[in-house]
């Protein structure tokens, strides 16, 4: 059903290949975006379509973060979509951060003039204008100045799910677009400690979630004074390697210190009977964690997604050319779907049944049948043929391993279910394993700027001696288009001099371009 | 945490209680609102805050019908949030319909000008202007010209999850907001017989959720004329009786015919290879149904939630006067609350387990720590006092039935666990027939238009024989301020004559006064 019209709207071409991430890596990212049906560009400037396979995997990234964030102790609440204009200037780097692009609403109603159609009514011009929220610290600080009046009232643990608005002049589908999903979680604590705590938990909420969920290898640490958030003190990350060496921003967590308390006159009493401003952390990861499962793992044939973020985690093709041919490999094929969805619920899946699809296309080639599940990235494929069933077998194929070497001949249906939720857990640890493997392979050393800059032609990161000034960071990117991405937490400790100024430097950071 | 602050933006008053539904039934609703902790108006007009006790109801509710949807063969997926101006003049009647109080963006920048804050950048005008959706439908049609090209294609059965904004003048936690929160459901079908079996067949999933989960008993059928949706053939309804008899709407189901897919020029290729317009429904249920929620069931005391959408389900209060008092009660507390949580995952709370809080905080008094619990709306209290636990025995209280009539003494520790979980699903069904007991004795007949006018001063639904014009119908509404609610599908079939205007009637209709 919505299965189908997904191709239509892929872009046209003769051959209705994917390009390949050789001839065009960014090419090859459009292709899978559109040939799976995971999103297309909509009417509106900037602002994408999300289609039910692109929507299906966020609703299962959304389970799993929102399942960590309440394991954590925070709840969900939802706040205005508007703000008045007059927020954004009460916090000054803010105000110079986002008061930039952004939807403004000035009007309140629409006329309809019979034969010429809508227009805006001119007498219905707000007194102050309001912005779509491009982030929500403003509305929510806000909001907190009532609902904290003392320590008993903190910590205020609290997340929101919502859509916000950035009028980015060059999109890119889930990467970089006008209209996005996310989640903002905003914190207010009662002392620095606690909210710095809390900036590191959530950071490591992020890195558990890629890893273990989106098999996506992350680094940890704080950014660099001219890559952090608009009014933090600073800003915490987790970076991932695309597979054609750039870096992902994937998500960040900033300590906000008492900036947003102080431009909003947030205060309690203390345990002593003192009036003080709250603490602040906000922390949030976007629809664009989807650009980067794509493409962390995806190949030349499709989509490749991890089984615990997979919406269909096994295909089950039945196969025959006559109706005599076809009945019992449609028998065996309920059957197994039947004992995969009994298998007990478990946290790995997120509490759902296995999720088995049943492929009863007989007008399409076993091919065509079997490409059209690997381009929508399903982990496992049954194939069950007549030669198959005559030995009560099935041949199973794993997503993450194309072509002969995933597939396992003759499995005994007996057998089938249990080997599959076991294949599944190896798939998640493969995609994981060969994803770092990737990675460290691409994380380069450079000693001089010379060396650097011909080493950030290639793929990859490089670790490389900075004097933590914002004017060498500013020039490197100026020059390279590289960025510093992330100053590791697990750094090594390594005395050397900037490789720019010559200036002593502690340890070396991260550099590489990105998306 | 989260909990404690949400007194403390609740409207000042001196004794801090919950004005009685008998004294002001809209003040009572506003207490309920703010002392439970579930909304807030906030400092942008019209916008509310959803506070965190409030969000989980909406949580338990959008899980419970995403489950209905999916069941019933539906995706979700995400469309924009703008919706380019021309879009609302191409459907004539929803261009009447929606083109009025809307949120228009005219620009995209701001600038932030040292020592005068932030100001609207006039050279970033947009071309066409942008309205902020008031429902989707215009923006999805535009999308589906693309989806749909073949019958293959069809049905498309999609549901989005979002906010919306529509202009509201006068505005009232949850019933009536500028920005709210729903679900919209698109389907696009080959034939005429398949989108009205499916404008019927959703009208009865939302009659499902209203009845088995929300306990409030609606009255399913069209909607007259007069109010339906604009750009509609027509519009199927549930229609809810609140405590003061007046009525709710609380989900409508739409049958659009080819209006859309006609405005937006969606065809497809039939199965003789002719191109045909695509048939349309649209629906939608939104967080007005949590004022229904609240409107149906709470007392005096505070909030009543059916246990099926209880963020919580069970407060355990251990009490003591010393520290040894307490010890076994906390201890008894936990092992109650561990074997609660423990019971089997069912399908009647949605395959979570039990949600059990505990209530440790012994510097309040007992019947202050209970009254909290009220306020809340949780379902079962248990109270565990030294002398229950001298019996190795506790009180269970309901909170759908207040007082001691409400409270079961001395129930056996081991009993305890699965008692409760019983008692929880008592309570559900006990909160619906209580519910539709009250609303089948406030539904009277009105043979006059005289004796309309009197009823309708009193609260309830009335029975009237109307003659099936518009003319009549307006003139009923100016005169009474009630509007017809519903065309019940199960109303008896009874010719009479219209109380207005004399002329035949094939049967009564139910009136009302509404939200």
């Amino acid at each position: 059903m919505a299965e189908k019209k997904q191709q239509s709207s892929a872009p046209a071409k003769d051959d209705n290949k994917i390009t390949t991430r050789a001839a065009n890596y960014s090419e090859w990212y459009q292709d899978i975006v559109y040939r799976a049906g995971l999103a297309e560009n909509s009417d509106v400037r900037g602002c994408m379509v999300i289609k039910p396979n692109g929507y299906a995997i966020w609703e299962n990234m959304q389970k799993a973060l929102d399942g960590l964030f309440k394991a954590t102790g925070h709840v969900n609440a939802y706040f205005p979509l508007f703000i008045p204009k007059s927020f954004f200037s009460k916090e000054e780097q803010m105000a110079e951060g986002f008061a930039k692009e952004c939807a403004v609403v000035t009007h309140y109603r629409l006329k309809s003039i019979p034969g010429q159609g809508v227009v805006v009514d001119p007498e219905a011009k707000l007194e102050e204008e309001l912005i779509v929220r491009p982030t929500s610290e403003t509305i929510i600080w806000n909001t907190y100045r009532n609902w904290i009046q003392s320590y008993r009232d903190l910590p205020l643990l609290i997340n929101q799910w919502c859509n916000v608005v950035r009028w980015e002049m060059r999109t890119r589908l889930f990467l970089r677009t006008a209209e996005f999903l996310w989640q903002e979680g905003h914190t207010a604590h009662a002392t620095q400690q606690e909210a710095e705590a809390e900036t590191l938990q959530m950071v490591r909420v992020y890195q558990k979630f890629a890893e273990e969920w989106m098999a996506m290898p992350v680094i940890v640490g704080p950014k660099s004074e001219g890559q952090k958030f608009p009014g933090a003190i600073y800003t915490l990350c987790i970076e991932a390697m695309m597979q054609d060496g750039k870096a992902l921003q994937a998500g960040t967590s900033h300590f906000l210190g008492q900036n947003f308390a102080k431009a909003f006159d947030v205060t309690f009493q203390n345990t002593e009977g003192k009036r003080e401003h709250a603490w602040a952390t906000s922390w949030g990861v976007s629809t664009r964690m989807i650009g980067g499962l794509i493409m962390t793992h995806s190949d030349d044939n499709g989509l490749v997604i991890p089984p615990r973020l997979a919406p269909t985690h096994v295909l089950i093709c039945p196969m025959g050319r006559t109706d005599e041919e076809r009945a019992p490999a449609i028998a065996a094929a309920e059957k197994l779907a039947a004992e995969l969805r009994a298998l007990p619920r478990e946290d790995f899946f997120g509490f759902q049944p296995i999720s088995v699809k049943l492929d009863l296309d007989f007008k399409n080639s076993p091919g065509f049948r079997f490409a059209e599940g690997e381009l929508k990235g399903i982990p496992v494929r049954v194939e069950l043929g007549p030669k198959d069933l005559e030995k009560q077998a099935c041949v199973v194929a794993r997503r993450d391993i194309p072509g002969k070497e995933g597939k396992t001949m003759g499995v005994p249906l007996t057998e089938a279910a249990s080997r599959i939720s076991n294949l599944l857990r190896e798939i998640q640890a493969n995609l994981y394993n060969r994803a770092k493997t990737f990675r460290d392979a691409n994380i380069r050393s450079a000693d001089s700027y010379e060396q650097f800059k011909e080493m950030i032609e290639q793929p990859g990161f490089i670790w490389a001696h900075w004097d933590g000034t914002r004017e060498t960071e500013d020039k490197i990117s100026e020059e390279t288009k590289a960025t510093i991405r992330c100053i590791p937490f697990d750094r090594p400790l390594e005395e050397g001099t900037c490789m720019v100024t010559g200036n002593p430097s502690q340890g070396r950071v991260l550099f590489a371009r990105s998306y």
